[in-house]
């Protein structure tokens, strides 16, 4: 995704050696361009998947779940953070730890809406520690479902959530892969140039 | 809307004569064809009110939001009710009550993204008791820019939202609106229909 890449190159702001904000774009304020292509290019690569659902995770999560979920034709769910009055019922959760927030939120799903048939991709703005992802995953696996892989936006390839969830067997698609942000600078990891040049 | 009222029938679920619960499409798992629809239709609406912003508030929000913002070629900010650690600098910020949730939040909108040159449309997801609109509607004049209008997906008439916006000059589109939830059944204001029979 070179257009994804510029973005991030271009209107990433560095704060600290971990921490990348794309509220420009990604985080607060949103390019809607650039969620449809994200959606297409999400789309593309689990094609062959006979994907049922996408699942993501509020809020930064909702822009690239639905466009995705548009591409493939099928709804897109997200799990909440916090309960509302009306979100009652049976419920599914996972209990993760924000190191950005620095604090543990029980996330929560419907159980009606990822059943076991499901087939589920799991999509999030980015991935850093993993520990959303895997308490994305934790959800799915109890209601039954099946967990097709996850598609990332940013991946921080320098923490150790993509190596956690590759370890365990998920088939991970980053969109930017980020190595390093030490010195003020992006700097991405180009493998597939690498393999398709 | 057809589509979407025929959803709201369909799937919608009453838990009082005031709380309507859309969770199937909306508010927990999203229809990305339904919100892809709704966008074209503010956009149809909005059309000629040369917008350059849509603002709307996480989570439920973003997809109408987003669609809209994909429709009209601007970008959509989301107002966010609890701040990141990474959401520093110069905020513009409102106080709301919310009526379902039983409590107050401050939400507030980095100023970098709504600026004096600014035409903004309002999308939300609900319009009841108008609290969230009217947060939204003083963050835009907080900073010096246009409020063009409101685009609600579902208003409950009944409530005092609609009028009070309305009262305030605020030009008001909602694609369904809910005329009362009493004795477990939706009944919708079909007054478009019967100015254009």
């Amino acid at each position: 995704m070179d257009f994804l890449k510029k973005k991030i190159r271009d209107e990433g702001v560095i704060l600290s050696d971990s921490v990348l904000k794309v509220d420009s774009f990604l985080n607060h304020q949103i390019d809607p361009v650039l969620m449809q292509e994200i959606g297409k290019e999400f789309a593309r690569l689990f094609q062959h998947e006979k994907i049922t659902k996408v699942l993501t995770i509020e809020s930064s999560g909702i822009a690239p779940g639905l466009m995705t979920a548009l591409q493939l034709g099928v709804p897109v769910v997200f799990a909440r953070k916090r309960m509302s009055l009306t979100l009652a019922g049976d419920l599914l959760t996972a209990s993760i730890y924000s190191f950005t927030k620095q604090e543990t939120n029980e996330i929560s799903v419907s159980q009606k809406y990822v059943t076991p048939d499901d087939r589920v991709l799991i999509i999030d703005d980015f991935l850093a520690n993993g520990q959303a992802a895997l308490g994305l995953a934790e959800i799915v696996q109890k209601a039954g479902a099946t967990v097709v892989g996850f598609g990332i936006v940013i991946e921080k390839s320098f923490q150790k959530g993509s190596e956690l969830l590759r370890s365990r067997g998920f088939r991970v698609e980053s969109l930017a892969r980020i190595g390093s942000l030490e010195k003020g600078k992006v700097q991405f990891i180009e493998e597939s140039e690498v393999v398709n040049a």
